[in-house]
């Protein structure tokens, strides 16, 4: 099967190509060769992921490198920290790597931001190739140059915005991924045709049965319009003062239910609820029908996710979380709600009674 | 007096202006007015420096802002470490700081290393404004946007290319400055007129009392000129690929002398012993006349530098400290050596030897 390319522009030639399809990580040594030549490759991933695709990853680079230094820490959240970025650093200094050193994220959203943070910033920046494994690293963290770490205070308050040579993704990789994980990206891959993208949603309708069975040609489509919506909205609000807002769609809410859960939430089902909850709102300001909503609900549900806020869980928690978010730019609730079929819009100052009334609806 | 305003020119808009003179800081507020507006105010500074301007700075303020941050850290070198990064970054998010948020870098060039990658790398970046307080970080470490910290491995391997908004010089500050740190800024300032500039080195040599005696035009002068000269640098190759390297004129001999005495050395002691050795090899490689030499031994001798390796170290100590250099490319001796007066280039793979018989010959 071929494979698909994506390209997304930036000002100062800064662009770069998204590569998708079953097999895309046999077309990396040729990309190295051309735009790497006598660099240094470090592979930076976590243990479980290394385990599972080392040998892979090695055979694929052996025709160009054998000496490719392999550096992984835990996995999960939790290594998400700035001493992590520390030790990685120095263990590339005592292998000698120099400026000339190109970084290789291999792994899920966790191993992306702390590998593309490392990226930026070791001897004040080396390039750096995006290998996802996950679906939501493939559909969502992996494109767009958001980078970084977390504080005791809260999430990816350290990071940058730097940008990957190219996006390399492999749909091989997800015959191993654990059926929850694949769950969890379906909520941010229907993030994009609930809000940005009508042809993706009926594209979603008709073929909810294909994508859970991983058919190759209904993935790379499903991957690559994900990309493609991620990729325009990259290009026109890189640094996240506006248009970028869109992609937060589910994700007030959402993050709100995640922090009030101690994150012991997968991020997918909370969005997921965040979504349903951003409906819920969009309705009760005639944005949207209540058919539409259904229609979102539905898509939702026949993924398997979660439509409604799990017991325990009262408004007046979420909604402090939500305010207690370190990011939030003034006092008032910023909201990405839904005006049609695959479309949405930022909403600043959403009362705070109607979040309550929808959260009450839904619980 | 009037001040002095340099134009440092990058692509996508992010160029700055440096504004140089007595009382420039009273230009603070209303530059912090025209593009702030409404920005939280922090000012990153260490202990040392804070006991000796808060007062100053806090009254220039006053006019806009009552309710500024004071975030402070332990005076030298020690403190460039990523811990210190997160302790600055958790200080600020407890305090409540966004994304809205302006870092003001009052300091030598330690904390405008700190102060600047912290900006680059807080909530993905925050704008910042150089303040230099001491001669060397205003002729040249606060201009150019060269950010970072140490790694236990070696100094700078931790940062960011990241660009302040504008760059503020104070020459009052000077006034309250030790004299031995006024003569480490000597030597930098003086690279500029070795290396790169035959006019400033002429006004050099017509000026060495009056700059010892803080005469303010002559100051004025004499800072603008190297801002001047870095500015033209940077907008050239801002990351540092190529005709940046000429700014490392006496920095590769005197990093090794640096290393090798454990950092006990002055920084510019050391870089003014480094241009002599580069002055030398330059002679032995008919670039320039000894004529030539003498004159940039001479001028450093005048400016209370020194001209010889002091007693106790080999050139076998100080190439083993060259060649220990973390970020050095390839292995060999890349140079910057002088083909004129106030000119100079960079030189790939400088024989060992001729290096040896430079620093036995100023031995």
């Amino acid at each position: 099967m071929d494979l698909k390319t994506i390209s997304l522009s930036l000002p100062h030639d800064r662009g770069y190509d998204i590569i998708i399809g079953e097999d895309a990580l046999l077309s990396l040594p040729d990309f190295i060769s051309s735009n790497f030549k006598d660099y240094r490759l470090v592979v930076i991933t976590d243990n479980t992921v290394k385990r599972i695709f080392y040998d892979n990853l090695i055979a694929v680079l052996s025709t160009i490198d054998n000496n490719v230094l392999w550096l992984s820490f835990n996995a999960g959240e939790a290594s998400k920290k700035i001493s992590t970025i520390e030790t990685l650093a120095s263990q590339m200094v005592e292998a000698g790597l120099t400026r000339q050193t190109l970084v290789l994220a291999l792994g899920g959203g966790v191993v992306g931001d702390i590998a593309g943070f490392l990226s930026s910033v070791y001897m004040r920046s080396v390039p750096f190739i995006q290998i996802p494994t996950t679906l939501l690293a493939m559909v969502d963290s992996s494109v767009g140059g958001k980078t970084g770490v977390d504080l005791p205070q809260g999430k990816n308050l350290i990071g940058a915005f730097y940008q990957p040579s190219t996006v390399i993704i492999d749909t091989l990789f997800l015959e191993t991924l654990p059926v929850d994980q694949f769950q969890q990206g379906l909520a941010e891959a229907a993030k994009y045709a609930i809000g940005l993208d009508a042809s993706l949603f009926d594209f979603f309708i008709d073929n909810v049965e294909n994508i859970k069975n991983l058919e190759p040609d209904i993935l790379m489509h499903l991957i690559s319009s994900c990309c493609d919506n991620k990729a325009k909205v990259v290009s026109g609000d890189e640094h996240d003062r506006g248009m970028r807002h869109l992609l937060n769609l589910g994700h007030t809410v959402g993050h709100g239910l995640e922090a009030s859960s101690g994150y012991k939430f997968g991020h997918g089902d909370c969005v997921s609820i965040g979504m349903c909850v951003a409906a819920r709102i969009s309705v009760m300001l005639n944005m949207i029908s209540e058919k539409e909503e259904a229609n979102c609900n539905d898509l939702l549900k026949r993924l398997g996710l979660p439509n409604s806020i799990p017991k325990g869980f009262s408004s007046d928690n979420i909604i402090k979380a939500m305010k207690h978010d370190k990011k939030r730019l003034a006092d008032q609730h910023i909201m990405v709600l839904l005006n049609g079929r695959g479309k949405s819009c930022v909403i600043k100052d959403v009362d705070e009674n109607l979040i309550i009334k929808a959260i009450e609806a839904l619980s």
